[in-house]
């Protein structure tokens, strides 16, 4: 034990992570975090999905520490601003551009919930309609608005009030093999008299993180993008966990080659772990007054900094392509694991670095936790029952490390499920 | 013209602030913020009240680039952390056991409006009722939970959806000198078949930010304390705006000597400008089940650490005494330019440096704003019409530059109202 | 006990009256009721105000004999009939024309709830806004959308769901003599930004029935007339009880000069007991599709032909005058009472034949209900505690009916006030 | 032209049935209606359900008039009454005990909706959940509670206000052959974290009536009825229409061999086309208390008394075989017509005396219903796009009139869809 109860006990109820780890982190740098007394963890959960560049990544760190030394404006609201203008910039040039992209930006307060909450107002106020879809195993925050749109029945519960103005669609895969949910959607809205009713947009995870890791395909997802088009609803991706380059695009669609006519970015689009969130709106849709959805610390330079030097990680395909060698790595060690383990006991999930291992008996995934821990390794669960272990490494992790990683996930693998040690050299040649 | 049209145009319709001030800022000290021209600005705007120690305190700097330097880990969640754990100690020590006040912490999405969902949440799962009352005029953020309580009209049509389980009491000296609109809500409640039932919670700002510097007297929170009591409902003081010592003391309630049962802080709890909330819960109310209400950066060290260093203003009396002395000096100042205008074209109100003038003719504050910016004076308005000139300065700026701002703004009534130039020698007399 | 316990508990807990009264009745004639056992009950209840022109009237009873012997058709649903051309004409002929009002007829299905659901909805439809503005103490009925707009808190918790877009406003003398509630409603709507946003209309009963006999001034109706005409707000009149004569006047709203936009008729519409009900609608404000509120019994002809009978009753003042000259027999009988108890005991409320004592101690107005059936009078109680005793005669009593009435009354309040017995001789005076 | 415009245009816009039939009706006999100038329709719309045992049937006539010429109270509201007290023992010995059934009875409002309004508010009190499972093409009523459980678009749209709390499933057979919509409504129920949370209820019709005569089959009834019992959900059977004899047997959901929770009845209950609603409910859910769901017309005596007559025909097993007879002639009839049109064009749906003919034009029914009306036929669409010709003669035509209306019905067909005259002869062999 090496908290100090009495102060602990001054935090809420409600704190979480902390209760499973009794930890207290002090330092980060890339991939490792080592706590007050000097231990080290390899960190495959990086800040949930907020770190994809690593703790303190020197680029990011050096422009932080210029501009905070040089007396840089920290909050700035919806002024203008010269890191604010920069980052507008460098998004439009690095980002947008190159893909075909045209979006306005939309600062809101830096939570994801918060540019949920943007992006559903937005959407209901560009139609008229009040009505937004949202899928079975969705999680896009918890203030009431997007609260509504989450399916976590915990999360719902705690609300308090009832969650209206939601209709909840099956996700795709949510039937099984045989039947195309995009085909029971289609026909729910294209049935007259069905009593549903077109709805102001349809709000979707490319991958869903918090849900499972459950990946749409790109067929389901064009089909939901021409669904919209038809009833004229607007298409939201909410980016917030699987964009910023965790699946291995910047924006987690873009395999899919769909256009959806929101995009709600936050967690890692900072890039150094500071709060900041980012709405993308077609210009069409933008039809918001000054001033309709605002908050405090919409403008916060900083953030805007780093989120500005993390885009050079982006100016080309070096850090793309690396993610594709990590992903094809931890997914052949995975793959090694589930086939070490007895039929239908564990499977695969996820794509790009958001990938995992979901387990049929759901407390399998918190006692891995717990056994990754005392390995030196932090990861964390996901999935209705909390029967996935996610695995989120920064994007920016070195090979050492990201194999280091896998050596405890396997050693505690051993010790849980009893699968034998893997050949550590053979995960090492990639180093 | 300063800015680069085509960059600006990339932000969304909803930008506000810089609707009105073509200026790019880069650089701040102080009450002092700095143009990418070099112009300077006396400010008397703090960031929307999240810069009450000014832009870049030294004392806060200092130890937020120490933090960075040595890779102090930014982002944990609600993992413990260093930096938190120093937060809470100190708060409690410097804040909470001073003032006899008994609360655990709970750090929430770092935006206002996340810590009063979280708040109503609360009050809603300990009482197991689902109706709040919130006040005429009261601004309590924009997510569809917050905006249920907050009054103003135009934020509320944004929402697109019906605004449900909050009902609407009128606040202090709403209905004139005559009324005590205490014993309007006291009847409503207490006679039967009145068909307003109980609530889970009463939330209340003591002063009114946005709704337009209006003050609640001791009498009536005492009183709106005491029906809470009598109800079974929560008293919920958000301070987001008016606490950090914005109104004189940390907690703008401290005068009333009442014990809210849930305290909202956000703006200035960080002290640099970076987000950050806190919600402060009666231990007996704190019945939340772990991570029902998360959010991915309620753990954002970095500003633990300026928000820690910020408690150091608060371990004597002496910046609680300077904000007496300054709101005086702001008073006489305010109400010298009364004076100077034709009866009931305005009035001086708020109070601490959390002052105003409200004019009869709703335009005036806004052309206020506009000849205060000529003068390189930053200010803005609030009320329900904009028809308050609302003054921040920062709680630490220093006399010479609060009677800068205060010539500015004299000078900026003489062009708007035609007001006679004030004697300046006298200001400065407190410099 | 008269009657089959076995039969009477496959009644559902629901039900009510009975379980005071444990009489089976039987027959009915003008203001007597007779029970299977051939005991007599003078009737001050009058179904609740569904029976004013008296239990089988044989003016009615013989059209309505003759309409069923002939074989008219029963429900027509919102086909013509003959039936219903025949009510449409004499209502409009009998009670519109001569009262200067244009209004279109609505049925609807035959409960006062739904006729209530109508209005609001039209409301709705009419102005493009959500929010009804509904009264402290109001009774519109327990469907959802009445219920939303009742005041009574049990009535209400048994909806199960929120009830939402309703404000609650203070009735007439809410707040005692002293503030006027209109002055109070009047600046809940004219200040800016009090979060009063404006409603779709505003419904009221001029006298509140089950509210406990709050009978609304003039003064007061014409100020929230001239309110809803502010506003662009729909008046709504709830006439179901106090209409159809119970107050003196057909409509309760005559004596104020006010001119509702929409009035929801239904109890005493039929006149024998049948369930109609008929909503009122100013023809600018009949923006209905066809069929967009339907109901299969909105033509129910057996209930035209009686209510076209009952509506000879209006074409002269002979049942007008009669209910003032009655009103104020009641009224002095009730004084006369409460001259006998002890200051503060007792008041008189209501008017027209609408009217009880309200006592100061809740359980009195029970314990006089017993003591009047024991006596042979059938009353019951109203108000949020049941702590008035609601006289409701049939309209067409005869005097002696009514004295006799009168006297059981004053036996009861003797056994349970310890009042003496009136000078019986001075009530048989005005028979 | 039959009617004066001038009255007719007194009716509010919403009137409906009268805007395709420019008649009046005056008297009605068994499944003959007559209007004012003396013409004759066979009627095979039967007050949309509210007439099963015909107009005036003699035999309840006879009860109704020696009631009313006794002077039988009429309207008793929830008191005892001796024409209830008969009701409900008739309605115990000839309905319930024979099919085993336990139900308490409760008399509401005198409209379907209002029957529903009190069952979705029982089954929310007795779960203390707040969600209602309602279907696709469902119809339950206009006020807002049923509303909210209705599918149809226009109808939901009049309501004005979000209507909420009511989740909508996809009824029997919606997707087609190849997928059992109960396997789709097992998966969202089964599976976590779909974000489909345990209903307090789920509420259908056996057969939709409003929504295309659609029929539940015995297997996908039991389906759903074990889901509601894995759940903790009651099952409500909305039997307003479908009920009282209208598929073949009392109850709708008899040949399915279902238990449901609760059963809601109205229309045809009454058996003479007088409003009276009737829910049944299981004991062990009868959680109401006293008074908490009330209305005025939920004591109407000579609903009760005609009600009471109507279980006459229930007491052997003769209507019963009729019902089937006739059920099969005309299946034989409609698919003879089906069989001279093009294939595709139409199809025969429905069951029992509640029959009809889908086509695949829209138009075509609306166009036979005005046909038929010019051969003095008097029938009506159903189905989201009026797209179906519902039948529904009263159970107790004869067989003349029958086919006399099958023959109407024939010329009709022939008349829009070209389709050969039918061999008269061959239908008349029933007679």
């Amino acid at each position: 034990m090496n908290t100090s109860t009495s102060i602990y006990q001054l935090e809420s109820n409600v704190r979480s992570y902390c209760r499973d780890c009794d930890v207290v982190f002090a330092t980060g740098r890339g991939a490792t975090l080592t706590d007050v007394h000097g231990l080290s963890y390899v960190d495959f959960f990086a800040g949930a999905g907020s770190l994809n560049y690593g703790h303190n990544n020197p680029h990011l760190k050096k422009q932080l520490l210029a501009y905070i030394e040089q007396d840089g404006v920290t909050n700035t609201l919806d002024f203008h601003s010269d890191a604010k203008t920069r980052f507008i910039e460098r998004f439009e040039q690095v980002i947008l551009k190159p893909r075909g992209l045209h979006y306005k930006l939309q600062f809101t307060g830096p939570t994801g919930t918060n540019a949920v909450e943007a992006a559903l107002k937005l959407a209901r106020k560009a139609t008229g309609r009040s009505t937004v879809a949202a899928f079975t195993h969705a999680f896009h925050g918890v203030s009431l608005g997007a609260l509504a749109a989450t399916a976590n029945a915990d999360k719902r519960g705690a609300g308090g009030v009832e969650l209206s103005n939601v209709v909840r669609l099956p996700y795709d895969g949510f039937f099984g093999p045989d039947i195309d949910s995009a085909d029971i959607i289609a026909t729910l809205y294209s049935t007259a008299g069905s009593g549903y009713e077109k709805p102001a947009a349809i709000i979707l995870e490319t991958v869903q993180g918090e849900g499972g890791l459950n990946c749409a395909s790109t067929h389901w997802l064009k089909r939901i993008e021409q669904l919209c088009k038809d009833l004229g609803a607007l298409l939201i991706i909410d980016d917030i966990q699987a964009g910023c380059g965790r699946t291995g695009s910047f924006f987690s669609f873009e395999p899919a080659g769909i256009s959806p006519d929101i995009v709600c970015l936050s967690k890692s689009i900072s890039g150094y772990g500071l709060p900041m969130s980012l709405v993308l709106i077609k210009p069409e849709h933008d039809c918001w007054a000054p001033g309709e959805h605002n908050g405090t610390f919409r403008g916060s330079n900083p953030a805007f900094v780093t989120a500005c030097a993390a885009l050079d990680y982006w100016q080309d395909t070096r850090l793309q392509d690396t993610i594709g060698v990590y992903s094809r790595l931890i997914r052949t060690a995975l793959e090694t694991l589930v086939a070490q383990t007895s039929p239908g006991t564990a499977q695969v999930v996820g794509r790009g670095l958001f990938m995992g291992l979901k387990f049929s008996d759901p407390d399998t995934a918190s006692r891995l936790v717990s056994a990754c821990l005392e390995q030196g390794l932090l990861v964390e669960t996901c999935g209705p029952q909390s029967e996935v272990l996610k695995l989120m490494p920064p994007l920016t992790i070195d090979a050492h490390t990201l194999t280091l990683g896998l050596e405890k996930l396997q050693q505690a693998c051993l010790n849980v499920l009893c699968v034998p040690t893997p050949t550590a050299t053979a995960l090492r040649g990639i180093a």
